[in-house]
């Protein structure tokens, strides 16, 4: 079916996708499975850091009073291993051997390097101390972090090092946002399974697996991937199943101005379409729809307008389920090799950069056409053509996005 | 044991590491697990891509001999969808309704877009074209990509674009070079298990959680993973099995100079001993030795100088074992806020930077002492602040190492 579509601007295409409302959701997770998933809470110090007072040196414990007139010999009482606790009073000419990261008894007041000392020959029990120390050697407990302290905070990203801090203080499971599920679903009779061989007329669905890693990588669950034939019920039906179980479903095909535009079909009757036409090549088809909630993103099958689709709408989504900004950093580049084709309409050209002297660099990477899929490894980033009934010059400044995880 | 260290720059200590020989292999997998993993070998095209005649374009294709005298009438023949092929011959005033992605007749000549046609009333097999077109709207065999041509290079990072690549020309499974096999293990007697109520004395491992993370982020393989107490045959004994099955073992504590110093005498009686003293804070009793091909990193018990000696020894290592450069990138930064300690080693600090005019600021981030791990989370860089008697003044230039997935 042919019918009229309003094409809009790609920043006003980005501004509906982004104001959805989220259903968002919190779960509680094992610490081993935390890394850079998101905090839902702040996370407090149940006790100081470190709770107990920690030797900072090997030495000997030694009470304030004796430490004064060196050399001069001690009497030793015993020693505290890391791990290892004291309750025996040091008396006035009396040092206990302590570890690295041992608890210091309470009434010492200082730790002498073992550097500082003598062995005090055939008598184990005695030390000679040569000369004192400027520092105490120890952390008073609560040094770092005071019990309640805020030791991480919602919507932070738990990297190895916030692992750390917070098994440091006992922290054995988390509240973090649920990553979107995602269900994708590629359609087309020409699709064939990757176990059969290649025939005339059909191709790979090279955009399901390109789209699963790519969810995956911005921090999205995909539980449900399909390649359906063109077939309209079967395709309603199984779009309709999985807006019922997901946050967003994204296709990729369907959705051209032919007679297979079944996607298309379902967007005009959606509870609320947010588009159906955007003024960009390639992917100037790409629509989106709201049902029950869910958002339908609906990707040319293109390679390459797929590619620039998920950057341009479903990354930033992603991240926002995960309540972060995008990774895709927006940047002032420069036009640095010849790209001569004109366009109607803007073009996000798949592009290589290069940071010279502060500047960046785009050059043109390979072939560009939307059914073109070559460069798709290599590319580093999109590069804005404005739309131009002459071609762009070579030095011309533009803006420019640089993909994640290139 | 008190024994004399010879203590090493930084700079030849991460040379020591870089230069050790690899026991690198690699090993097939399928497409589906391949997301950055390391390709160990070139992949051709098995076939030209778009491996038939492509349509652009929903429409109608024509022969170059009809390709004239516009508006006329065409007898429609058929349609080809996507997915289908055709072998009945076009003969002079015929056309074949086409789908954008079918295969075009060998002697089609043109696709016709069906927005320049129109219905013949109350003919389904008849249509009128009004206009011709400037392009063929046919993609050719072989305009991507030629077959026996290189798809995909040996040594490169498989992202989902490539994924599209590979599994577009049929690659079920790749060859990649096999993250290296590292196990971890943390001394200690403080040690506690994550299960057991906090206690005077005692620690949680939080040392073991960073660094199993950090090595899967950078690309290895951690299958074994432990805590023990200190006791010069388990430790020895434990620390000899890992060395037999592993291509890298990474201890953490059991390097001071004192009583417990278990890895460090298993260091002196090493195949070779690379260092056991590095002029750098924190962390200045890294060790590090080769036994039997296997590298044994020795960190720091400390959280500070464990967090920094992972990313000064062990990052570019594990990227080395998949053919990849450091991910950590060292620039050019300015202090931009007071830090007055003074250091007789240089100092890595724990900082945070930010990029203003094209300047890389860093700022000390919180309690910098080896033993404290608040700021772990929050640490985006390391700043160099050189060995000296006076304060680095606030403006100072310095070299910083940006932190990846922080």
């Amino acid at each position: 079916m042919l019918t009229r579509r309003t094409p809009i601007s790609v920043t006003e295409a980005q501004k509906r996708v982004q104001s959805i409302p989220l259903k968002t959701a919190t779960e509680i997770i094992p610490l081993e499975e935390a890394n850079h998933r998101v905090l839902a809470k702040d996370v407090r110090a149940k006790y100081e850091y470190p709770h107990f007072r920690r030797a900072g040196m090997d030495g000997y414990a030694i009470r304030d009073t004796d430490d004064n007139d060196f050399p001069k010999e001690f009497s030793v009482l015993g020693e505290i291993q890391a791990g290892a606790t004291w309750d025996q009073p040091l008396t006035p000419g009396t040092a206990v051997r302590i570890m690295t990261g041992a608890y210091v008894p309470n009434d010492a007041a200082k730790v002498i390097r073992i550097e500082k000392t003598r062995p005090v020959d055939g008598n184990p029990s005695r030390v000679q101390i040569m000369t004192s120390e400027n520092k105490s050697n120890i952390t008073e407990a609560g040094t770092d972090v005071k019990k309640g302290a805020v030791i991480l905070s919602h919507d932070q990203e738990i990297n190895p090092g916030g692992l750390a801090v917070l098994r440091a203080f006992g922290v054995k499971e988390v509240e973090v946002y649920q990553r979107p599920r995602i269900a994708i679903i590629a359609t087309g009779t020409e699709l064939l399974n990757s176990d059969a061989p290649i025939a005339p007329g059909k191709i790979y669905n090279s955009n399901g697996i390109m789209l699963k890693n790519l969810v995956e990588e911005t921090g999205g669950r995909v539980d449900f991937e399909t390649q359906l034939p063109d077939d309209a019920s079967t395709i309603r039906k199984v779009l309709n199943e999985q807006i019922a179980s997901h946050e967003i479903v994204i296709t990729d095909g369907g959705v051209s101005v032919g007679d297979f535009d079944y996607i298309g079909d379902r967007a005009r009757q959606a509870d609320r379409l947010l588009f159906n036409k955007i003024k960009q090549r390639p992917g100037s088809v790409t629509t989106a729809f709201v049902q029950d909630g869910t958002l339908v993103m609906a990707l040319s099958g293109n390679p390459g307008a797929c590619f620039t689709g998920f950057y341009l709408y479903m990354e930033p989504l992603i991240r926002r389920y995960q309540h972060q900004s995008s990774r895709i950093r927006k940047v002032r580049a420069t036009l640095a090799a010849p790209y001569n084709k004109t366009n109607g309409f803007d073009r996000y050209l798949r592009c290589r950069y290069a940071i010279k002297d502060g500047r960046c660099l785009v050059y043109p990477n390979g072939i560009n056409r939307s059914g073109s899929l070559a460069n798709l490894q290599t590319t580093t980033c999109l590069a804005l053509i404005p739309h131009s009934t002459t071609p762009m010059q070579v030095g011309t400044e533009t803006d420019a996005w640089l993909l994640p995880f290139k």
